[in-house]
């Protein structure tokens, strides 16, 4: 699936092309990155996938090239940027069984989670689960982990928490629309 | 200069150690960090600088080790958060010159500006110029470009148009201070 978008900047972005559908979370990340531009383009919200953090270890001035780096892990939520004014964080997770379990989410991605919402963000996960995608406010992620102790967030919790998206395979998921409902109970 | 910090997260931050000071963009980068490590602790706000993004060619998964990358040009500006429910970016400048070169400030991201103000954030340039630190609001940066042919912004139009900032070697630059009087004018 190649879709014809005017970019915006000049990153190139090649997430279109040769994706591998086989991985749920390229699958999802793909899906969003496409609503992102969408978003971008229409000026309806200006939010973007933040860069993965990595370590520089060797630059090579001569070639420009990076010969020797490594990923570091994230502190923060993987999408970040501005709605109607709002700060909007989320974070994308995809599971292939009746579950998200917890190990997706990381101590201090949770702590950062409750520190957006104390400075009044918007703050979500967009859970792809059972092929269907949902949005769980922050709010209901820690509560469910401030009350359970289960490793895992079962699927009956997000469909009666969280809001179902529309999957458009071209357009992508319209995650928006859940956030207006957000907005309205604020 | 080693200052002892309780990071908040797992991400090695070794930004104080081993800064050559020499390098200009580096002390205010180094300057930066510390105010927003400061802001996070003291739960102040949430404000991160965004990872370089890093297109990566070759990733060796035995040794998890990135063998082959380069930059890719940025299309937002360097730091963004959360202040008192207001969408915060900025980037940092630096120059040794009595002026501010607009070579610094790339076509996409002076776009980016200008759709940060459309949805409501708040966005500026931290500017070190004469050893002194100034907040320019991203207007007053679209308004000189606007107004000008001139291909830098002239020490007197950002002494004139920007918050003169305190510097605190070991506390950083708080320049939360004139982000609360540009929220008073919104």
């Amino acid at each position: 699936m190649v879709i014809k978008m005017n970019y915006p900047n000049n990153i190139k972005k090649d997430y279109n092309k040769n994706v591998t559908y086989g991985n749920r979370g390229m699958f999802l990340e793909n899906l969003i990155n496409i609503t992102n531009d969408y978003y971008l383009e229409k000026n309806i919200a200006v939010i973007y996938k933040k860069p993965t953090p990595i370590q520089v270890v060797k630059y090579d001035y001569h070639t420009k090239r990076i010969t020797d780096a490594y990923y570091m892990s994230e502190s923060t939520l993987d999408y970040n940027g501005i709605y109607k004014g709002y700060y909007i964080e989320f974070d994308a997770k995809s599971t292939n069984t009746n579950n998200l379990p917890l190990a997706n989410i990381a101590e201090h991605q949770l702590k950062h989670l409750k520190k957006i919402i104390e400075h009044q963000g918007i703050v979500f996960l967009l859970i792809m689960i059972n092929s269907e995608a949902y949005l769980l406010p922050g709010s209901k992620v820690i509560e469910f982990i401030a009350n359970n102790k289960r490793k895992s967030i079962p699927y009956e919790y997000i469909q009666e928490n969280g809001y179902m998206l529309k999957i458009n395979y071209l357009k992508g998921i319209d995650y928006l629309k859940a956030v207006d409902l957000l907005i309205e109970e604020m």
